[in-house]
């Protein structure tokens, strides 16, 4: 990949996206003792970068394949980007999801125009289902995380916020499935000469801080942890990016996240979802390394589920 | 007071105070048939309005006042706001608070620098003990809404929004102690030809709906509200204002404020009090009236305890 295919993947997709804003806190920035910039994809539509992806992986389909639609399977943000990216651009998007997926999550698919097949809740269930759809309709499976167009438009975050913050030394961002560390990568290495890419990540889930240091993609054994869209693993077309270009990738406890995220709501007054707290965390916990520096921090999305809050514990 | 006194008293402010952001969501318009532009004062230095109006009180204070130090009573955000303020102006303060009032909210006063005294919680108590610092320290008594200084320094947070969107033709807010709805009908007549101001206010405490009523000021039995900002009463100094400018005011229910609060955090991703959930609620009920207009609706606030959140009930 080059340059030119990210900026010709932000140029597709910029009229179905919001370029969202970067916000600053005088709080924050005391409380890590650095500049720290907000890139606020909580405010992004659907609520998630996971918009910018899926608008561009359905763009780069030839009209004959969307005719056909678009499958994928997840329970989380990706579901209702892909509905609601399919909706704009008239294709079908069928999206498995396991039967114990929240209400509100369905709720959203349905809002944006998805169809939702429900299927047990183990990976082997939903890839299995995923599968049958695309070889009964010819639908294309589009990959939550491990698909390079994804991977691209996911980048067009980190994109705008350099255009708008060249000088940022570090840019964090969470790891779950590694579509957004591996897009942030790139941009950041077309767009600046030295701005350093780390990831945050739950000790629960911690598989890619384990396979940076193994050189192989590891396996979570368990994903116990309150950051829901970081449960789940690397792929072989983002782990060679990340292994080459992350600088390192610091591990929060589930207290370190809850503390991360209640910070952000009562001093930003925004919400941000635990997936995005895990990066304020990784950053306060790494605050002696960044003492002094520009930072820019991809807050990744802002779906929660407000009945159902960790505070009053 | 004329254009002039708003507009020096946004000149002398300015420095203090953040000129919060616009913002605009169509999920929003879709819902109101109107479109609408939120004032996020939830944004402001101390998380409300009110570091306006404290700013300008303290500022109009002579130096020999300022060294005498300030004083009020409130269990709300004027508490931390006149705090914030005096911090900033290297002036004392001293907050007379009801011994009930929320660990977070005294907390807030500290953190600012500012001084408890505790009291019983009835407006007497208040009163008395805020009387008696006056006569032995001199000190001057701000208070939180009944007050010019206050008012023209509320004022300024429409002042900005219509300098910014001059062809709005409502503008919604809140109404408690009516320091607010009193400086943005201020504001309102001085920058617009035909700006209208609504208010919104809960059924529980609708003194002001009685007052416009009555033509005389009213007062509540009781104020059992979730609208914590809005249990007050309005003031001589602000309900001739209101009286003559406001055009409507829009009563609302618990369960409606709950709503619209649950609808703002779920879809805008910004964290809102219920005092300011109040007027979107209003603007809801009132859709039919407003029915494509250009409406700015001013957030007064983002302070909210996230421990005692009444979304799961």
């Amino acid at each position: 990949m080059t340059k030119k295919d990210l900026t010709d993947c932000y140029n597709r997709i910029a009229p179905y996206i919001h370029n969202t804003p970067v916000l600053t806190s005088s709080l924050v920035n005391q409380a890590v003792g650095a500049n720290v910039y907000f890139k606020c994809e909580n405010f992004q539509k659907t609520g998630a970068y996971k918009m910018r992806g899926a608008t561009n992986a359905i763009l780069q389909l030839t009209e004959e394949q969307r005719s056909k639609g678009v499958v994928t399977h997840s329970s989380g943000n990706f579901a209702q980007a892909l509905s609601k990216a399919a909706q704009n651009l008239n294709v079908k998007a069928t999206i498995v999801m396991p039967s114990n997926s929240p209400i509100a999550k369905k709720n959203g698919v349905v809002t944006y125009g998805g169809t939702i097949l429900e299927c047990e809740p183990t990976i082997e269930a939903r890839q299995g289902l995923a599968d049958k759809i695309v070889a009964k309709t010819g639908a294309t499976f589009i990959h939550p995380s491990n698909d390079i167009n994804v991977i691209l438009g996911q980048g067009t975050a980190c994109y705008e916020l350099l255009k708008e913050y060249p000088d940022l030394e570090i840019v964090a961002c969470p790891v779950g499935g590694g579509g957004l560390i591996a897009g942030s990568v790139l941009a950041a290495k077309y767009l600046s000469d030295d701005c350093k890419v780390i990831g945050g990540e739950p000790f629960e889930a911690d598989d890619a801080y384990r396979s940076l240091i193994s050189g192989q993609i590891e396996t979570n054994d368990t994903a116990n942890t309150i950051a829901d869209g970081l449960r789940t693993q690397l792929g072989h077309h983002n782990f060679p990016i990340i292994k080459n270009h992350v600088d390192r990738i610091i591990r929060v406890t589930e207290e370190e996240i809850i503390e991360a995220m209640r910070f952000i709501w009562e001093r930003m007054k925004i919400i941000i979802e635990p997936s995005s707290a895990v990066t304020f965390a990784a950053v306060l916990k790494d605050k002696a390394q960044l003492k002094g520096q520009k930072i820019g921090i991809i807050i990744s999305g802002g779906n929660v589920d407000v009945n159902n809050l960790p505070f009053n514990i």
